[in-house]
């Protein structure tokens, strides 16, 4: 009866890469072990990607030093090449390395400097050595439902690459909606397709709230199987492609919406909120998440 | 192929009352014209409740004076009693006269000051009058999916209200989920018993976005089989039990998943996002509607 839905956290690296406030170190630190407090069974707690390009994370070799192991939080970190995987693997604190690309020439070109035929190499490279070392890889695609600079993406182009990502030995594939612009109706469609690659296991549903859209792609996605999400708490991060509009989906409005269905996702929810409030304070500002607000009001409702 | 979805825009009405900043009267029925122009089927002008209970909404008469007809949309007020439809049907530019009471004894006596029980015999009068001048009345049930005073409310309760208020000759009936409780498994389950009562063309769905799920209820509602929905443009108006946080769903964001879905709506959304900034520039604030922040940023996505 009662199904499970793993939440992935992804707020110390993709929603913090997006703030421009500075954030300390120790900050940082403490917001990644209040998540795994909050029973998150994984949590990508920062980037090895050179500071040149996310000037926010540039301390994630120190980030990840800092980490006290938790039971049951599997730590991540985003890691681009060999050069970055032996800054994770040094870190002694990590279980999961995150490898990404683009479902869209163009997209993975201005994120990569790459074609997508020439970033498989590069990948497959990160995932061998981790593999070879005891680790799980994990593998984004970007791009997933519409992309800003090609517009409609097709499904096959999205099958190609989570295809060759299972292939090279990813454990788990991350299906992004990097700009928001996915609809329920293509959610099913898009699913319906590509869990015929793998099991729904295999994949984890990354939306995006730019336009308000998220949970109902997510009930949508859950509708056609997925089980595991990703998730900002709080809604960190904003939207690179639209300044002022929200980015990642709040991983405790995902949380509230399936456990309000009666789904078991494991999560403390009121230490969740917690995480929320510590990285508002330390950000100076207040986070786009709905359901932070009505927690957090004078009255609560 | 494309199934029709209707819009009922309560901005002016349900959106307003619980602002605290001053509008004056032009500016309200500037905005209800420009909504109109946005091609809604339905705008909620004003209120003919006593200024005592909805001092936002004290010059309802002048407001509802100064519309002018727009072939297409239908304007509505909210009419509590006989006294209330004699200024509605005065006015002479109002066609649906909107009657509500509560699903549960606690909020209804609360909003209304009488038991459920005799609270029709009100309503009826209402409705007696209004169709034998040839307008429309339309029902609104709050609280269906959940009670701030009483928690869950029992589906028989909803079923009695909704009963009571088809049989005394309301044309369609709105559900509303008035504290933003709802999940979309619940939603379904309570539409499934609802729409026994009529078609699910006779029922509204009134979506607040307290915690950030309206649009996945309302697209298990669309699942369900519902077809017509509120919205508030802009998200405008928050929630009275929960200051600070969101209130109705915003009219932009149903318009824009639903035609993301391949489904007509038949509103020009462009329009609609003109009359969202032109009552936020009135109010000066910002509304809560990711999608207007998305549609309004520096580099639009």
């Amino acid at each position: 009866m009662t199904a499970r839905i793993e939440l992935r956290e992804v707020g110390p690296r993709d929603g913090l890469q997006n703030e421009s406030a500075t954030v300390p170190t120790t900050t940082k630190v403490a917001f990644v072990e209040r998540l795994a407090a909050a029973r998150l069974p994984y949590v990508e707690a920062t980037s090895f990607v050179s500071p040149k390009w996310i000037p926010q994370l540039a301390d994630g070799p120190e980030v990840a030093k800092g980490l006290k192991k938790r039971p049951g939080t599997s730590y991540a970190a985003l890691v681009p090449n060999l050069k970055g995987y032996e800054a994770f693997r040094a870190a002694g604190t990590l279980d999961v390395a995150a490898v990404f690309m683009s479902a869209t020439e163009t997209h993975n070109r201005k994120n990569i400097a790459k074609s997508i035929g020439d970033t498989f190499p590069v990948l497959r490279e990160v995932v061998d050595a981790a593999r070879r070392d005891g680790f799980t890889a994990r593998g984004y695609v970007s791009v997933v439902f519409g992309c800003p600079y090609e517009g409609k993406v097709p499904v096959e182009s999205v099958l190609r690459v989570a295809r060759e990502l299972l292939a090279m030995g990813c454990e788990e594939i991350s299906l992004g909606d990097t700009v928001g612009y996915a609809n329920p109706r293509q959610v099913k469609e898009v699913l319906a397709r590509v869990f015929e690659l793998a099991s729904p296991g295999r994949f984890s549903l990354h939306f995006h709230d730019t336009r308000g859209t998220a949970l109902a792609n997510a009930l949508a996605a859950f509708e056609a199987g997925a089980r595991r999400f990703d998730g900002s708490v709080g809604g960190l991060g904003g939207c690179p492609y639209a300044p002022g509009a929200a980015g990642n989906v709040a991983t405790e409005e995902l949380a509230y919406l399936f456990s309000e269905m009666g789904l078991e996702t494991g999560v403390d929810l009121d230490a969740l909120l917690d995480a929320a409030r510590f990285i508002a304070q330390a950000l100076h500002r207040e986070l786009p998440s709905k359901y932070l607000k009505a927690r957090s009001s004078a009255r609560p409702a």
